[in-house]
């Protein structure tokens, strides 16, 4: 895992490091997906985390509704907080926006962000408007709370312990492949999934906060740059390595259909933000039963192991194979 | 006041008329310098602001090295702290980056942050990295606090309160025009001043959290878009109008060797990260005698008034004339 660090974990790992001593109200500062503060006095843990979209690298002008960018620009960052199990509280949002632009395009960037800021609970508390002569740039920050100090973090996993995911794998990058396509219409419910996924995509906030406080979980982050750029994030926190069966993934069958190979979207695809999670084997069966089924099911597809290195194969008798970081990464193709 | 509201503060509107009603534990929302939070149990306000830096809007590259980007794009935030008299703890950084700015320029921006983070006591909790298509962009969020929960804003003035401004005005548009003119090293200690005014702004922290304890203060904002545009927003607030003194203004004199017009600076200048603030008649020779000599210089520069109207003439005996709201505005050229 270690030598297959991608650029940007680099450059965060250079950043901790370089960071110093954490303030007493700091407890979890650079490297998980949120960091983690205790105000003086305070209840309740509060969680920040900051996510930027950028147009031409998230997104393409025309491919989303201003409606759609201020659901998916908010919906990014609450999935890092649903990644700890905080509650969505505040958010802010910083909008560069090229000339063209107006007041209604705004307006509507924010009703559509204010649709799922209501829906999860989260409320706009300010931000900075400006122009841009370079495209559109989206950056916001969101403010979450345990109120009963009960978070997830990537660190806590342990060999053994069984990994899950919520949902499907690789829904918004068949989302994506069929806007690539020039397909911004869904003529049938796999292409309306697959773009709902792409462009509205649904934080797991509710599970999270579950999930967190259910004492059932040993570790937990968000799915955003893919499984395979994912899990060695994960891995590298707990100090573990991974098994995955590549045949138990909840993988988007339906793709095939618009040429995609589904098996390779659930390892490489990006912006699921599903959740993936560690159950310790003691805590299987009060998990399963425990589980509430309200929520998006969930699917078992390794476990991590002492050996820190990354596997995949196929139950019950294939062959391990070595899984590639081929994940999301800004800064790879600047190596 | 109200006729000449700029577009941007017209969004602004817009945002707080539909952000309906604000949750118990947040005090104050959009349309201050920042939001102010109050954790539950806590014994501390929270206050968080986020700003964005765009490369060709708010910078050119070149005119500025990246640790002084880092400094800049902080300072920026922590002035809007210190509008509150907030005192800084934490603050996240999303960076979208061209290709070309590797992990050299990356490690020199975060020092420059770092340098000042360290000296006003923050600390970077999370961030986001990603490349871009289209320009450098820098978005920062920063958290401060108020373990008294003394916190000024701008809505706390009264019609009769004497208006002051710490140090120096048209300082950092001195220092803009001197990289327009291409003079991006000193010859002199003014054009030292100015430079280092326009690209490592030292945000006025400390004076703002004393301004705000004194209880001698009874409304604040920092200066970051010129003192003609932010003026009408401190006065909107308060629901009064304001009288300046022109002749009273702190100008920067020297710029007139590069051209400048001095006090047009002083009005219309934006980026100088100095405190405006109002003080009572009844306060004004406590306040005299209390302000610390180690803060920078304050200078009486008007008074609110009960008319609603922004007027400036020259004390004693000059003729009022009405101001013209000409500070930056992204949007006003969109109207």
């Amino acid at each position: 895992v270690t030598a297959d660090i991608s650029s940007e974990d680099r450059i965060v790992r250079l950043l901790r490091k370089t960071s110093g001593q954490n303030p007493s109200s700091l407890k979890v500062g650079i490297g998980d997906d949120a960091a983690v503060l205790l105000p003086r006095g305070a209840d309740e843990l509060w969680v920040v985390t900051t996510d930027l979209l950028l147009e031409d690298i998230d997104f393409r002008g025309g491919w989303l509704s201003p409606a759609q960018l201020g659901h998916k620009s908010l919906a990014a960052n609450l999935s890092d907080l649903a990644a700890m199990g905080a509650r969505p509280r505040f958010h802010t949002v910083a909008l560069g926006l090229p000339r063209g632009l107006g007041e209604r395009w705004i307006a509507s960037f924010y009703q559509g962000m204010k649709r799922l800021a209501d829906a999860l609970g989260t409320t706009l508390i300010g931000g900075d408007l400006s122009r841009s002569e370079h495209g559109l740039h989206i950056s916001v920050c969101a403010i979450g709370e345990s109120s009963r100090r009960k978070l997830l973090y990537r660190s806590g996993g342990n060999a053994g312990d069984l990994l899950f995911v919520t949902g499907t794998l690789g829904l918004a990058a068949a989302g994506l492949k069929l806007l690539e396509l020039g397909r911004t219409h869904a003529d049938n419910e796999p292409e309306r999934l697959a773009l709902s996924a792409q462009r509205e995509p649904a934080p797991r906030c509710s599970t999270g906060t579950w999930l967190a406080r259910s004492g059932l979980v040993s570790c937990m982050m968000d799915l955003s740059d893919g499984l395979s750029a994912d899990l060695p994030r994960l891995c590298a926190e707990s100090r573990t390595g991974a098994e995955i069966y590549s045949n138990w993934l909840p993988v988007f069958g339906d793709s095939v259909r618009w040429g995609c190979d589904p098996v390779a979207l659930a390892f490489h695809g990006g912006e699921d933000f599903e959740l993936l999670f560690a159950v310790p084997r003691s805590c299987l069966c009060a998990f399963n039963a425990a589980y509430p089924r309200r929520f998006p099911p969930v699917t078992q597809i390794g476990r991590l192991t002492r050996k820190r290195v990354l596997t995949c194969r196929a139950r019950p008798r294939g062959e391990a194979r070595l899984l590639p970081p081929l994940g999301f990464d800004h800064f790879r193709k600047t190596k």
